[in-house]
């Protein structure tokens, strides 16, 4: 089956953590809204559609035969055992899941590092807000969440969150800590020694070849300042 | 099965979605942690337990047999079928998760707007912050959400969001109604001529007789100021 991806095209975003599923197993898919105006039009039209039954709240959303199927956790889910990155038994694509919406908590928080008090002003408007922020993610946020990954490593009986093979959910924690090396290079540097089982599993995910490949491609959007991570000197101590 | 539900006592929270699901299916259920002295301390003794290969996160979990599952959205996933408050086909249920994992959105979001800066500081010692991201959670992302379940209310065939027949998303989306109810009651007056459909759906869900009984029992714990929707005067103009 060729999957159809909806999202954003110039920003790695959400969609960001499907897209390396479908690129590790070497999925047939289409990034829609990136195969130029004709692209973005569809992913409107799909948005807009007044007569669909079941319309998905926002981007990222998966088209998969009749299909759609919107919230990232959620298409990471449905994809999982079909590209043989999560277990077939239903308490391993359970605790799968479970973990990859745990992920997703984090990364609302990382965004709202740099806009804390809305997102209809600037960072520039809410300075001593992100400042505020950005202090609590670090001092109490990060530890618990990535602290929390490196407990279930230590325990996993592999060298992956789920055991011996890996899964969605690895290849989204791997997108963690390159988007925190991006965002916070100073803070990220001396933390990271506080969870060295997480930095291993980033650096063997970031040596798997279609990774690899990935990551050179021109379909690997580049961080900027309009995603979910962005760096602020002054929030980078 | 009876099943045994892990949450903070003294709040509605996130496992009030939990438990209006186990209350309307009439289900057989402990509320682990409003045991008493014990119930906390097997909670805690659970989220610390060191050799879990699976530990939550945080609460709210369930225990189903063996399962340890975390994550509200996640729990209603798996209960949904087994307490005929889901479909059984998959299109379905990954249509009700979909709804659920947006109301999941909505949640952070409603908390937010008394605590926008951080958790860690008062809401008095966050006030122009807050107001800012009232004005911005109201002016916007209220008509997004709300506006959304309502078309879909339009669309669905039926008097409940999937159909004819109430699923837990139905009894989660009263839920949301009601704490907007406590939280902001002159804003919600305003805004409920909007949206006639979730109104009118809250109402049939606050008549269902199971809901009836908890609502007036005391297993239904009072909306306070310590949980995700509080009441501030200024916030609701």
């Amino acid at each position: 089956m060729r999957y159809e991806l909806y999202y954003w095209p110039d920003v790695q975003g959400r969609g960001e953590f499907v897209r390396l599923a479908l690129e590790e197993a070497g999925a047939d898919y289409v990034d829609v809204a990136r195969q130029g105006k004709r692209g973005m039009a569809a992913m409107m039209k799909l948005i807009n559609d007044q007569r669909a039954k079941r319309p998905p709240f926002a981007p990222p959303f998966l088209k998969a035969g009749k299909l759609v199927i919107a919230q990232t956790a959620l298409i990471l889910h449905y994809l999982g055992p079909r590209l043989r990155l999560a277990p077939r038994d239903e308490a391993g694509r359970l605790w799968a899941h479970q973990l990859q919406l745990t992920i997703a908590d984090l990364v609302v928080e990382i965004h709202d590092t740099h806009h804390p008090v809305t997102s209809w002003l600037y960072f520039e408007e809410q300075r001593p807000a992100a400042r505020r922020r950005t202090k609590d993610f670090w001092r109490y946020r990060v530890p618990k969440f990535l602290g929390y990954f490196e407990r279930v490593l230590g325990r996993s009986g592999g060298s992956y969150l789920l055991g011996s093979r890996p899964s969605y959910v690895d290849l989204s924690l791997f997108q963690i800590v390159e988007g925190l090396r991006y965002a916070f290079p100073n803070r990220m540097k001396r933390f990271e020694r506080k969870i060295p089982r997480v930095i291993a599993l980033h650096d063997r995910v970031g040596k798997r070849p279609r990774i690899v490949a990935y990551m050179k491609s021109k379909r690997r959007i580049p961080f900027s300042q309009w995603g979910i991570y962005r760096y602020f000197k002054e929030l980078d101590r």
